[in-house]
Formats: structure tokens, sequence, C-alpha cells
């Protein structure tokens, strides 16, 4: 194949460093940004080197923050009781679209997965036990994680480890998504939302 | 839904900008580029500067390219009886990879789509007509478009307007595919394939 000039080369290379971007699509986007003005690349190259100088993480819960406590850390509004445990921090997003919860958030930065290398030490549970110890005010762990293989041991292994501190530790209902149909339900969701039913 | 830090706002904007990227792929690829080394962004900002400051279209047959003229045109081993027409910079690379051309190029910048306003002054059209006049080496144009609406209306308007030069004017020959069925091959492909039959 033609060798490209190189800036294309380089730019497709960096490109290819996108989730789900091989040197194809990678190329597109680069042909793409070449019919872009010069000034509009000048300012995307500027929000990724922003990217990279002004985002950190949350001293407190270690979401992706511009100052060293995030602004849900710093609202005197939210509630200092509850913490709710999430695996990254687009899921603090995610929660809080739903506007069904007020407190606060510890980002545990992934769920365990011995295999690929995450174990206990490599995810912010040391952390999290510190700040519950540090904190009295904090009645409820909410955990938030993904209810798949990996989410459901990372909950029971936080839920046994958390327990000697006396504090409340619930997860997340397990049941039907709004449009699902009973026929087509796995047998465990359809078990655990009998279990969880409601009054009508 | 929450609002995220503004540098991440800025790069899930200018991400969006590449095509097929919605605000979601672009803030799955934010949370991607946030877990990159700071440096690497550092490194992927430069490409992008890069891409706008040193890459160019060759003065002659508009490939893009870091110089005034492309490596292709400066290319003393290149064959200068013939051009080849591409719509865009990309079918150039396309071309070179089947190594059975060895000539020159021109890029045409797109096809004719007068809906979108895309008529033959917008196209390098009067540019290709200078370039056969001043240069008498050139024998044969090639025109390499995609056998589409636009590519097919395009080519039957440069056929048409070459002609009086007195050059000879070609296009791609039309069949079947490799790995196609004659069953489900359309009439007009496999018309044209009977008709450009070789013996075997």
């Amino acid at each position: 194949m033609r060798r490209f000039p190189e800036p294309i080369q380089n730019a497709v290379a960096s490109l290819s460093r996108l989730p789900g971007v091989g040197p194809k699509t990678a190329l597109r986007y680069v042909y793409a940004l070449l019919k872009l003005p010069k000034h509009d690349l000048h300012v995307m190259a500027r929000t990724l080197v922003e990217l990279a100088e002004r985002v950190r993480t949350c001293g407190t819960c270690f979401l992706l923050s511009e100052t060293e406590q995030c602004e849900i850390c710093a609202d005197g509004r939210r509630d200092r009781s509850m913490v709710c445990v999430v695996e990254e921090s687009r899921d603090v997003a995610t929660v809080e679209a739903t506007g069904t919860f007020r407190g606060r958030y510890h980002v545990l930065g992934g769920t365990l997965n011995p295999i690929e290398g995450i174990t206990p030490d490599v995810l912010r549970i040391r952390e999290l036990g510190e700040r519950l110890q540090a904190d009295g005010n904090i009645r409820e762990v909410i955990l938030a994680l993904s209810p798949n293989v990996h989410g459901e041991a990372t909950m029971m292994y936080l839920a046994k480890l958390l327990s000697p501190l006396g504090r409340r530790v619930t997860r997340l209902a397990r049941g039907l998504p709004i449009g699902a149909t009973v026929e087509y339900a796995d047998e465990i969701t359809l078990g655990d939302a009998m279990k969880g039913r409601r009054d009508a």
C-alpha cells in the first residue's frame, strides 16, 4: 500500500488508540479532519491537551473533576449519609440522570477480575474502607455495580468486607426492565422480581 | 443529565465532529483518552496540529501531500502519458495498492451532485482541462470513479468535455467482482461482464 504523508500516518496511529477504532476508521477520521478548517483542528488539539492538564479525580470520591473536590462532594445540599459505589465515573452521570439519588459517590475504578489482574488492591476498595471509618455520617453504602459475573463478585466481596463497619450495605434491585416481556425473562431475574414485588 | 467538567464537555464536542461519532461515542472516546498517560494525549494533540499545518495538496494533481509536488508527481519513473482521475485522495491509495497503474493521478475532489451544490466548478475539472492542454505528454485519461449514480454522471460529463482535446478517455471495466455469484449478479454488471469477456 502507498505510504501516506507522515503527518497523516502519525494522525492515523494516534487516532487508532481510541476504543474500537482501527487503522481504516482512523484513516476515515483523518480524511474528514483534513476537510475541516485549520482553526478547528487547532481547537480540537487544544481540547485534548486540556483533557490531559485540567481533568483530575476528586480526592474524596475519585470522580473525574477539575478541582480537588468534585462538584458533588462540594455540594452541601447532598445527603452525606449515603454513598453510592459505582464502577466508573461515567456511571455517576447515569445514576444522576435518574434523579433518585441525592447522596455522594465512590468511584471504584472497575470490578474484580483476577484473571486480568484486577485484584482488590487495584480498585479503590481500601479508600472506601478508610472513608467509611473516617466519616461517621455515612449510614448506608449502595453498591450500584452491574449485575454481571464480575460486578456480582465485587458486590459480594464488598458486602462481606464492609459488614464489620456496621453500616447498612444495599444493592440495586434486580427485576424486569421497562418494556420487557415476562415470557423471555430469565429465571433469576424473574425470581428476583417476584421476591421484590410491590403493591400495584 | 449531570454536567461533566468543562474540559470533558469540550473534548466531547470536538470529537463529535468526527464522521459517524455522536455525543455518546465521543464520551466513550474521552473516557478512554483519560486512561492514557498525559504524554500520549499531548502527542495526539500534536498530530492534529501537524495535520493542519503540514498537509497540503499537490499543485499538479491535488493529492494530499507534504510538499508543493506530491511524491507521485515528483517521481520521474512514473509514466507521464497516463492520468488516472479519482474522486478523493484516499482512492489513490486503493489504486496504488493494485500495482496495476504506473501513471499519475488527478484528484477531482468529489463527484457531480447538483442537488448538494457539487456543480462542475466546485470540482477540479477546469484544472484537469488546463493540465491536459498544458501537458502534451498525456495520451490517456482513465476515469476511475465509482460506478454509482453520481460517479457515472461525472464520467459521462468528463468524457464529453474531454473528447475535443483528442486524448483517449477510458473508464474502469465493469464486471463480476471476485467471489461473486452469477445467480445474484445484476443484469447491467453481468451484461458488461459478457461484453468485456476475455480468453480464459
